[in-house]
């Protein structure tokens, strides 16, 4: 018996790089968090402390400035794609990278002046291993709520099961998703234009919520998730993960008063997960995508 | 030499209720985060236990509920002047209360489907004492960025002292204010628009932010806060704080690049804060609003 | 009628700070998270964007970690007094500083070796218009809870109050509490020792606590008060913010189970929120401590 | 071409529990965040909104509290697999449990009054497909630092490199940590002592950390695994998250301060992760254990 060094990975996480272009008086704004995975031919530093192979996290910041001065932003799955391909190209010992990368949306005010807009953040995510390329896209944080056209009924009841069944209740969750692009080539290659892919996968996903009559939520996931394959054809997979965010009618019976579904309490916890992939039948497999 | 009580008061803290309102198939939906705050003659329940005063925090819960369905909510002033009065018409031992409300905001997707809107979050405080009122609106995490037209040079430099001058740099912020209402009446007596207000001094407040070429943000304070003041007669004062939300200029020497106001690193902490008072000379005394 | 610039202050906030000391292979470590407010003579940079008068935070910033060199830390009041002393003495415009320091607990598991203590945040802040001095002590996050011995009942009933009386409850806060100091000289005068202080007052509220039978939150936020200052007596006053961290039995008839006080539902919002200042009667005037 | 469902789960989670067991007037707290995920036949509800397999969370949910109650807690490994057992043995439809509990730590102040320590939150997993089972065992947020004993050097220098070579740095993490039991038992088979197992993995954890000398975290990170399977054979692997929680020196030369390793910045983002497994080489396969 040994002890021996598994799977293992390191990178900088959350570089908060901001980047104004400039076009006369008109700017533009773009607001990222990106963070950086490498592995590759590591034992050394694990077992002895010898880092020759060690490209300094600091190193990693530095280089998402750098190439974020060189090449620009643009859209943020092609900064991915661009800065992964860097790490791998540009270090013997780095076998594979991941960078994973959060776009702010803002609004403009002016030429030079902007709102953040919370909705919903954009984030994308380049895997590399010297030879193939993945790429997914997604967001977090949509915040979406139904106030019609849910219903939870038909579940199984045992002794610890208290809940009423009903035909009208809110359905609420924070839209976490990611889509797993088909065929990707390397940065510089063109192919999917990113920004309108994901825009309209975000709306078909905000379509297909406004518009699907649900029974479950796992039902309003599918929905989802079938309508973004539905109208993207370079979209392969997408994984969703939709927390559950009850708002609980409020009883109002010992007030002497009806709540004809009109008065709720949002709760914080504890809250359901529903967690679901939607792919196409005959998608290429994942590789190292997730 | 005696041990004594001094200032005490006490409530619920955020009770998060939804409100929904019906008209056929178009449904409106109001979300809340109320605090209630209640002071009065309330020694006995901290010297002896006696809790005859103490209206318990679970009932000022219900209480938010239930007003919620018998009056409805409304503009968040009249549900916050709504219940302030409640608790202190219905209980002896209270002579002030406050309430304050958070609003978060909405966008439609359909008839009764909706996109939470993280711009920022809406505010109102009404103070009560059994005789006057006092009202507050306000705004926080309302985020905007200038990447043009701002400046910082003139300041004194000591020992201490390395920051260089500027006469370009990023002015971003994360707007949190109060306005103070110069004449309010109790609830159900018309006089403001409350919704009307809210949005044109918000519009004020990033208008002044967009078109002002400022040299400190206390300068940007001070503009956007006498620009509220000079556009809506019915605020007597508002208070202002804001975070510097410190974005750096990377410094790219050494890796052989030049920087041209292209690339910042957004940074956490430390941060500055610029707090301030923009007030009318002859505002009413502020009484109890804050 | 004129719009003019009201109260108003500026500076660096949460400025983290870490001081190793070394006696041979010993170390000490501070850890702090330091924050400085100034006011005085700052109309012109409101006004006209004139900062010659203002101090800039990042040199506030610089200095924060200079004094820390220079004198070292010790324990935190002096360091909040040392900071406070050097703006107001060094600025002509600066008439008022406040400084905040909170200090976070570390145990020592070597020479230098040390994991984080997670119980309470230890703060003080000193304030100083360039003649009197004014310290304040305080602590926040020390969560305590008591299984037994807390009652409430007696309370009045309204039309919307449902709670039932209890007999037997859990008690459970997040203390926050800041104390006000006497008589303070100034930096380097002596006088108190803060670090037996601190360590006194928060003991006493640990032992009042935990040896007190409560009929509300508020008997227990008085009685722990009350107990500072009786063993205690450099200390004047001290304002307690108390939290209920509601802890509800769980219903568990429609089981067919009795839950005789075993499992309860820690519940996060809303909460109730108990604030009270216990004081000697003969304290002197409190000027600009808080 | 089809679009089909994938895999999928569902599940309650955080739900906050706190158990308390009295033997006369001395109590003891368990205090509780339960999280469960459950998965198998659950394709109907996702196509068609068919929930008459969907166990309700609300149920799950009621489960947690029913079994506290009916069993007692005791150790977090065996609450955990009593929990993923019922699920699994009592619904058709599931055909795999996982549940995730964490438990917050609690020191004694009296008989039944207790202060929460915030040092390290305890984790436990159990998985369940209806024949074998799993167990990790764990931690998080235990964090540390080394104030010497800990160098940097070595590492590759390419165009983006600034950083400076040292042998002298503070290295400080928060240790998150999960380590998986080669052999379990179901429910009430006796095999493992869960909480002397945990102890003693946690102990060597912090005596690795206080005595390994290091020259990346990297290193550190084997060092503290090794020691643990060394330490503990019932365990077969480790697996550590080790944000660097950066620590910089604060470059005073311009104010004429010599910093010689006493005063340090903690720098919030972007930090260094740093990931990785020690195993033994004769470990039973993994299965579905994470």
């Amino acid at each position: 018996m040994a002890i021996v060094l598994g799977a293992n990975q390191y990178g900088k996480a959350e570089v908060r790089v901001v980047h104004v272009s400039r076009d006369g008086g008109t700017h533009e704004i773009t607001d990222l968090n990106v963070s950086v995975t490498l592995s590759g031919d590591l034992a050394a530093t694990h077992l002895t402390g010898d880092n020759s192979g060690v490209l300094t996290t600091d190193t990693q910041k530095n280089t998402v400035f750098a190439l974020a001065k060189e090449h620009g932003v643009g859209q943020i799955e092609d900064f991915a794609l661009l800065l992964a391909r860097h790490f791998v190209a540009s270090q013997d010992a780095i076998t594979f990278a991941r960078v994973t990368v959060e776009q702010y949306p803002w609004e403009r005010l002016g030429g030079h002046s902007f709102a953040r807009s919370g909705r919903e953040v954009r984030t994308a995510t380049a895997s590399h291993d010297g030879r193939d390329w993945w790429v997914r896209s997604g967001l977090h944080d949509l915040v979406v709520l139904n106030s019609a056209g849910s219903e939870f009924w038909g579940f199984p009841r045992d002794r610890y099961t208290t809940l009423a069944e009903t035909t009208d209740r809110i359905l609420a969750t924070a839209v976490n998703a990611s889509w797993r692009h088909a065929a990707v080539a390397g940065p510089g290659h063109g192919g999917t234009d990113w920004g309108k892919s994901y825009a309209g996968a975000r709306d078909l996903m905000l379509e297909a919520f406004a518009d699907t009559h649900s029974y479950s939520l796992q039902q309003m996931l599918f929905a989802m998730g079938r309508r973004v394959l539905e109208g993207r054809p370079e979209i392969a997979e997408i994984r969703l993960s939709l927390p559950n965010r009850h708002h609980f009618d409020v009883d109002m019976s010992a007030f002497g008063l009806a709540n004809d579904g009109e008065v709720f309490y949002a709760a914080d916890r504890p809250y359901g997960l529903i967690e679901g992939t939607v792919t196409r039948d005959d998608a290429p497999p994942p590789g190292k995508a997730w």
